[in-house]
């Protein structure tokens, strides 16, 4: 296959130029920029200093023509724009960004303050969360990859709320992660010396995955009321953590919850559920496409804690991107994808 | 006033070495340690190594007629066991353990899995929280200074709670702790290459600070039922915010919410109560004694989140003892402790 | 004294406000800047939310009048300008900056790119390294502050340097720094997610602080030649160790080369020498303006390993700047100063 | 190739199992452990918690006829002792410690402290440094696989010592190592509260490494006489930077180094020389098998500055042994190899 890569100068788009590098289906990569193209894509970035990979301009009548693979991998705003220049030709086009996930104009517009998608546009894009969309996904010819927190509280909450274990007027997700969620431009707040020694609350019920994260567990649970949603920096490069507290609607003992999951998941190749009583970290999932969840009920409050952990850079973008691009392709899911995570 | 502070070679220890030296009341510091006497303070600590201060052997009963105040920056199990031999001399005695916290002896037994302190002294014992029991701290001879935490998890709940504002019976708090909280001695879980690039979760509903949350919780709200509490590791040295999610009982807002607390706090010299909208840092506090919170409701939602940081080793511990020193000795609260916060 | 500082809101400025803000001697701080004089000190610096200083604009005539030291912690090419103008008032005038430091203009503006200040005003300046100048800062209206790596490194080499027992041609300087030192600004080297698992070699041999510590060295040594030096950007915030390799020119043993720095520092009671066999960390002086020092000789080379740390912000800026302001002024050198090294 | 790990609970062994486990080669994997045998290995490491592998017991006999490939990834002194049981077999023995590379038993318990291994096996022990060895590695039963610091120095100084232009008594070599260096095992130098915001410095010309060094450049350079090397404790997790200083022998450019270097690394596909004037970070190189070199010559002094950077329990350990199989398995020396740098 021919990939092609818009907004590669990103941190999005040089995870999937690393993946893509090394994955047994793909051809040839182009990277596009429409503010760098001319450059090496080494200029950018160090260390790929190998690379002759040049920066091309955007020209979307010939890239639909001649690749079989877009990924998009741009601010919002931009593949709302972008996407209808690139449909009906032969690629398949997959959208790292929010612009496409939310199928309600009106809500894009209040969470995003931007202009939505053209509504045909919204109406082909397939939600690309593969563990529970897989059908779906293998016949798109647009997907929308899902975001990094949506990802996380999704994969671990799934299982319960389809199951009606959760009452759906109390759940709170308290979300943790590393700064290369933030991007590549430098800001006050990634400053090392600001962000070093610290962990910063922000965006507390206003975060634009919101919305994303209502519309799928409403799917599973019409009955679903508004989350409780906040989002932390933490002085780490990557990593997500999804803490999660919901009430059981009936008794239920950490054993059931956890058979819950196993029974969702038990063909799923990159959810790890682990045995009762034990929660992941972070770097337990570290450079590697995996969720690893687990989940407690705490026996004095008949609450339940649900932790879900991802690398917001890989599942939460890159990678998840890659095993969306294997299933439209009718490829194995795993192709490319199967890193031990990397540790220490 | 000539000090003592038994078990200095740990972090709370070391800590509050380095305040009393430079605190305008203070004469003289002895430095105990059961297992390092005789050592030089600086052979532990090359930070401190021009300081010639000899660690002592515990000598109870000179140390309770020689000494104006003594410290207990002991493991848990230390204290139940010492204290005894320290009171009715003329030395107060300040215990940074939770051996003296909590006044059923049951409940500690349970949580802290260790024989309890004898009743009598647990009922001699005030909870040394200044902003919620200066009156009681004033005159005591033995004050349990609370655990980081409850220090963090009462300052930002107490007004709220107080004024019965939300539902004692759905409250979740979401800990994050930089990993000066586990102590000295080295472990798997401290290990830089292991927490570096990690948060890890841990204790979730297991905690033994949660008895004490609760315990205080009760005292302003009779119908106060178990909290949800979990407490996450940061790749950080010092810092701890708790995220805290309430129910409304009735409709407030964000502003009506930010009033209950500078009301409640307008005369504590180190609690900031930041403006409505605004929410702290763990690095706004950095070595300092300050408590800073914030507060804001979702209107989607009528939840409440509030959240509060402090410096664990600072007003979770070491600086919150010397507060608790200052105002038993009878002289200014904020003697030796009105630090800017170090920063960046 | 009142005390002004222009050039507040940087992080040499910040530090300065919150060394004064505790010093005895300070009656008054006024916070100047050019670019957001109007606005609250906390709007910039959360950690300082109880703060109500309203920064100034530059005012020079009024300055001159009515403060007693001026600190100048501004960006090069700033104070060269500025200076004239707040001479030959009531107000000694420290500058942070590199304008002052360097006798000779065109050795300045080979190095910093820019123009020098008059040389009237050069003559004027008084290089501000107390442990080696502290006569003439005692008489000095305007003091040029010392650079951090200069700091760091003068007074590692200068008892070895002025006793005439190195090799004056052959003194390698290996400096590691913090990321604190590029200052406020966010720029892609200071980005988190760059810094972080990150050490990073800049400006081998171009550093314009090399100049600075060839003018001393020649001061202490007629026949010195330019030394290699390189910096390394640290994944931390605060901390400078130079490791400065040089050879001897005829046999001396660790002791020797110890005995040599204890006596040139026998009085100054900032600078700390280790043990023989004993070399420092940068934590260990971490918030504080101690200058560690520790030597050791290799038998197999007779080479030196020279090895001083600071805190980059304090001795290597702020603090240093209150030392000198407390000899011009007059007062006790350590006033003020005497903090305790924040750790862990 | 039926691949066996002694030593897998040991971040080395870890890491080996990881590049293995997708190697195209490798058709089984064994793990064992002297400490921990019956156990799984996800027992250690979460992160590897899909994984099924059982720790064996150490079976010498059996594994030199079963495997085709051994790996120690044990402390020193450990395969001084095992080796000569493993030899003789089917299997190729790479040893990943330091006790077979130096052919000196002497200079061995001199540095190590610690009984030689037998002459015989030191005879038969190939120096693993392939892009300086690669026809000896072929043919080689038993492999030394190189120190960390040794990799990195010995890549970055090989050229220019070779080709003489280097005075061969004056090289000084300033190291900086990520913590994962230290291993698995916790101890007070690797706490993270204490490693955290600081650089420290150790085994200053002491280091076990300094002979493998001088061994090699010897190799190189008869003249050559003892370097000055000193290592420093770096706040991250992974990552060796090798600044390297020299004096020419006689006047040569930046340019006409940068062609030495490139000449003499032409074919060697881990190797990569940066642009004259581009100096490499460590992050270039995160978990990858490269070995990034720049050079830059001060023309004040003629001197010559040298940075080397690899990951170290990469190319300074894990995949540099998987290097050094393919070699003399004959296969593809890059097999398994060519992963990009994870980044940021």
């Amino acid at each position: 296959m021919k990939a092609g890569i818009v907004g590669a100068t990103g941190y999005g788009g040089v995870e999937l130029y690393r993946l893509l590098s090394s994955h047994a289906h793909i051809e040839s990569i182009t990277l596009y920029s429409s503010t760098q193209s001319g450059e090496g894509i080494s200029e950018s970035y160090s260390h790929l200093n190998t690379a002759q990979d040049q920066l091309q301009p955007l020209e979307p009548a010939a890239m639909k023509a001649d690749l079989d693979v877009i990924f998009l991998a741009t601010p919002a705003g931009v593949s709302s724009k972008l996407t209808p220049d690139l449909l009906g030709g032969k690629a398949r086009v997959i959208d790292l960004s929010g612009d496409l996930r939310l199928s309600d104009q009106e809500v894009y517009t209040k969470w995003y303050k931007k202009e939505a998608a053209p509504q045909s546009v919204l109406q082909q894009a397939v939600y690309g969360l593969p563990e529970w969309n897989k059908e779906s996904i293998q016949s798109a010819e647009l997907i929308a990859n899902p975001g990094c927190f949506p990802t996380a509280a999704l994969l671990g909450l799934g299982p319960l709320i389809k199951e009606k274990l959760l009452d759906p007027s109390r759940i709170v997700i308290d979300a943790k992660t590393g700064v290369s969620g933030a991007g590549k431009n430098p800001n006050p707040l990634t400053h090392f010396a600001h962000t070093q020694e610290n962990v910063q609350i922000y965006k507390v019920n206003q975060h634009q995955h919101i919305p994303e994260i209502e519309q799928q567990l409403t799917v599973w649970e019409k009955s679903m009321e508004p989350v409780s949603f906040s989002t932390h920096l933490i002085p780490m490069t990557r990593g997500i953590m999804t803490t999660m507290y919901g009430e059981l609607k009936s008794s239920h003992s950490t054993e059931q919850l956890h058979d819950c999951l196993t029974a969702s998941y038990r063909d799923q190749p990159f959810i790890r559920v682990r045995k009762p009583g034990h929660l992941p970290s972070t770097k337990d999932v570290y450079a590697s496409n995996y969720c690893d969840i687990g989940v407690t009920v705490d026996d004095r409050t008949q609450r339940v804690t649900i932790v879900s952990v991802i690398d917001n850079l890989m599942k939460g973008a890159a990678s998840q991107a890659v095993q969306n691009m294997n299933l439209a392709a009718g490829i194995e899911e795993t192709t490319g994808l199967l890193h031990i995570p990397v540790y220490p």
